[in-house]
């Protein structure tokens, strides 16, 4: 039955690992884009409208692509009426993981157990709208709900991470809030406004950026004072991962010129990408962080609407181009440089999956369990037949058994319950391959590879002190 | 059972949606390359190896692939030989949706319940002959047969219309048989008979096309012409999206040169098409037309093959070097010209899926009900898991519910039933949503999804008057 | 049961056409990289180490991804160490090919029907190594227990085929040992040791290579003795089926260049192989011979590995790179010339699946039953999902019935259950298609579709001699 305790777990194996297993292990949400702001003064919310619209682009491509008009979607339409257009929309969906994802929020959040649509709309509003008002429905709450032990946000180089010190130093929050590294306006010199951001850069990290040398020692400190913040990871956002080799002195001359105002052309713009995400790679590898490659995305699509709306506001798609050559070429380089920290890969193409696993092979070794990660099926594909497949890929080509598993890469603190369908998928998996006799019925070892995938492994990888 | 009345319906929800909503929707077949003329003449064939084996490039394909020798496919063998030959083959054609469609083609029109191999070409031909020859077996029989309100060809700007003129003003034909729109030979001016084809569209629409502009002209008088006889799409054939922006004078200049016999580097006819193709886009977007792109093509193969029977015989192959960041940036330039039509895009390549469905959310709007569609699994995908891949992706990406469905792209009056087939599979993957528990039991919901993906998503879609 | 007869086989007609169709016929192994002088030595094995992780690197890899010191891999720790380090990292490889390739292993060669892992590690250690002592486990024992018909090897140019000629001339081996021509080293003259092969290539054919033209006929004394020795198929690794034609004396200049210690751009590397190939397609088309063109493939990505172990020790990955459209052009340059042989085309990219299936199409003819094949799932994609797909790709798209089916690709001895997989999962594919209703259940028919696909088409495309 839709939705019920055993949702998705169609057999006795899966039942067993998801209820015996999965369920119980706590959360890492070793990367998302919630704001630490928000959890250390414990916002609340006015109604779900603002939890649910209030920024989630993955919910307006859906309205849009039903014909609502962008009133209802970002506009100026009052709460209600957006949530109602919302709820018309989402009672059709069928196909569509906000389906899934919905419902589970309206379960474990609120406790609904109906379905939402049109007909249900209004007193889903209420419902919600209720509980968000009463205790214990503030973002410290929501997490509290989601048992979840460590979570990553994603911060820039010149954040001040204050907020991450503050709730450090509270000792009645029990979940450990660490910052991650994303420095990709500090890799972007092909943006308009890179010139601005250097200078932010510079104001903050006190080293005048005059040379890639000088861009090296500003990023260097901003390390430094991350790490001691607790940061154990990086992320970057890339449309592929290039693979231009140049000289250092050609590096300094692409920069120089950039500081002088040319832009740079695109074979300059992936050897100066090259070189300076090669810099940061070693020094991942000496602080003993954990490398993100997020890449095969085009952003921001939609000229009028990026000028309206901004970035991540729903207009951005897959790229195809990567080139799984150039993706192996620059973890080679590492390797034979010595610089080659734990690194996970994460394409948005589906078809780079196999590529992904087999790139993997060819760098593990005796540093890490999985010292290269095939990460979890990402963005768009984080839906049940794209959550199957890199869970099939990754163990037909890798070791699925150490895959550290599942993030919310999410802007929302109800999105919890995405680690709760990653796990149910998971445990449907194994335990299809159990009755199709793929695998012994050997509850011992899948539930300890169920731990592991679910919780254990992340927190041995990634190596996070516990609160 | 094979091809029993619940063929691919293998759940209680399937069975309901197909036989209580999907079943009783007429067809309307908004692509495909049948002939108006034949409607109009009301052909009727002298034997069954004329209906299948006549033009069929797909049985071609697979006799070949079955050693048969060329004598026996396209060439001087007689009308019998040749369908024991096809019998043969086709009795061993496990997995090949050719398999199923024959077999539905020989149920649905013909009444044959049993299987056609070897041993019962002989009967099968005798009983196809039979009826062929019977009352109701002309080609406008076979439509009315299928259930047929809508039918749209694929029309050179050339092309006088006039078959589709006089079937409008007949009454007692009661499917509307409307022009589209396929300017193909006027955008492929690397072709040798490119000057030749201009010569053409100059005497048909009295416009002397003596540079890109008057091409534009030329073309915009046949669109008008094309309008007034209720054409309401276009469709174009492209190896893939291209993405050349290039200064108008530049375009003159490629065009100038190729009026002078010049042909184009690649580089030029990617500029040339490239504008070629946003002019058009923007004529679609002001009357209202929708715009179809097919790509992912690779054609003619075969050149001594070629020479010997001209296109569309069989050697055409996928060709996976589209880019969908060139495709994201076509349509870009669209939108923030205003020009953006609804468009279909529909790529030969299905490692597409995912990338496209990823495009058409960048450029949704109120406009319609997905104003960006992703087409039906197209010609080589039409299959089993094409479909069952092209649903679930749009689903899991889209907006499923507002999907225009199926078309027959066919060159046949016997393929209506690739509709049925089409709509079997859409209510089996719901059927097994439901059994799975990853949508409700809700059959109002699901009943009128499926009549939407059926018949009335389309209908809306492209504003088609009945007849 | 997990490994169970039935193994795989989920429906009535899996276990029929299996047992009754399927497990009976011998083995033809068309394309492996076993020593035709290990037969002719008939070598025996110390123990089960040697025999599994001697030279497997699929097992390689997947100990380095469980982070298993590179010692116990190909390192210096002992062979029981090694052995007891394996089984902990088999036990939990869920998902992984190995974990069924091994089992099936370990009960068709030493009748071991538990599960191999940390525990009962010490118990199959010596179980192995007790029969690896005794009769019947050399390596002609078991190929004999294999029922293996033909085997083909992988051999350079300059091999001198005295083993093969040994084993010809022995009637106590019934298994037929042939060789096959894989030329890579005389194609990649972009590698620095291209002139010291250029010297043994000259030594043993006596010509002296001086030009690309004195090339080739080395070569061609080289494939009459290959002929002569009852070579009848060819084997090239590549990136990907390159395409760029340039003129004979363009070829010559590259040539001589390389000759004169200068390397190649690549451009002229393109050009040099697409004339090279074109050559050797055109005698493979004169001798009757079939060429595989394996692609899709980067090797070698680990540099400090490379330099200590060597090449194919596991650290290549999948080339995602190859253009389809390359690759048609350069079959249709041949189809022109009228040089193109029986041919089979291989990538590493499963996302090539669907347009090689198309791009055979396009050059089928009466010379054989799937005169251009798609070889069966290959390397790391020969796991349960990747057959599956190349099965259903090659069905939906080609004729099926006509595939010459499983090769091992191996380096082991152990290796002809991966046949009895390939079946199993056939027959499993085929099983599902009749329950479903999607053909009939005819088992006739699929039966001898089945013993095809095993045996029989191999048999009759190859023309091999039985010994």
């Amino acid at each position: 039955m839709f939705l019920d305790k055993d949702f998705l777990l169609n057999t006795e194996a899966a039942r067993t690992l998801y209820h015996e297993a999965a369920e119980k292990c706590p959360i890492i949400d070793y990367h998302c884009h919630i704001s630490p702001r928000e959890i250390w003064e414990d916002l609340r919310y006015d109604n779900i409208t603002q939890v649910w619209l209030g920024g989630d682009h993955y919910k307006w491509r859906l309205m849009r692509s039903a014909g609502v008009p962008e009133k209802y979607v970002t506009g100026d339409a009052d709460a209600h009426e957006k949530f109602l257009r919302w709820a018309e929309v989402l009672g059709k969906a069928v196909g569509n993981p906000l389906y899934h994802w919905s419902h589970l929020e309206l379960r474990r959040f609120f406790g609904y157990e109906g379905i939402l649509n049109r007909d249900t709309a209004e007193e889903v509003w209420n419902l919600c709208n209720a509980k968000l008002r009463s205790a214990g429905y503030s973002v410290r709450g929501l997490i509290a709900m989601s048992n979840v032990e460590t979570i990553c946000t994603t911060d820039d180089p010149v954040d001040s991470l204050e907020w991450h010190e503050k709730l450090a130093a509270d000792p009645t929050f029990r979940t450990a809030v660490l910052p991650a590294w994303r420095p990709d306006k500090a890799m972007n010199l092909e943006k308009a406004t890179y010139l601005d951001y250097l200078a932010q850069l510079e104001a903050v990290s006190g080293v005048k950026i005059d040379s890639f040398a000088a861009l090296k020692q500003a990023l260097k400190a901003r390390m430094a004072f991350f790490h001691e913040h607790n940061c154990r990871l990086s992320d970057h956002g890339l449309n592929y991962v290039m693979y231009a080799p140049a000289p250092e002195a050609e590096i300094e001359r692409i920069f120089a010129a950039r500081l002088a105002g040319a832009m740079p052309s695109r074979r300059e713009e992936d050897a100066f990408k090259t070189a300076a995400m090669a810099f940061l790679a070693g020094e991942y590898a000496r602080l003993g962080w954990v490398m993100q490659l997020h890449y095969g995305c085009r952003r921001d699509n939609n000229g009028p609407m990026f000028r309206r709306l901004g970035p991540d506001t729903g207009y951005d798609c897959v790229d195809n181009g990567a080139s799984s050559a150039d993706t192996a070429a620059f973890l080679g380089m590492l390797e034979e440089a010595g610089t080659l920290p734990r690194t996970i890969l994460y394409s948005l193409n589906t078809n780079d999956n196999a590529a992904i696993d087999t790139i993997l092979g060819c760098f593990q070794s005796d540093e890490a369990v999985g010292k290269i990660q095939h990460g979890s099926a990402w963005w768009f594909n984080d839906h049940f037949d794209g959550m199957v497949e890199q869970i099939k890929s990754l163990g037909a080509l890798g070791y699925l058994a150490g895959f550290v598993g599942m993030l919310t890469d999410s802007r929302s603190f109800l999105s919890y319950p995405r680690h709760e369908y990653f796990r149910r998928i998971l445990c449907r998996v194994l335990g299809e391959w159990v009755e199709e006799g793929m695998f012994p019925d050997d509850m011992d070892t899948l539930k300890e590879i169920v731990r592991g995938i679910s919780h254990d492994n992340a927190k041995a990888y990634f190596g996070f002190a516990e609160k």
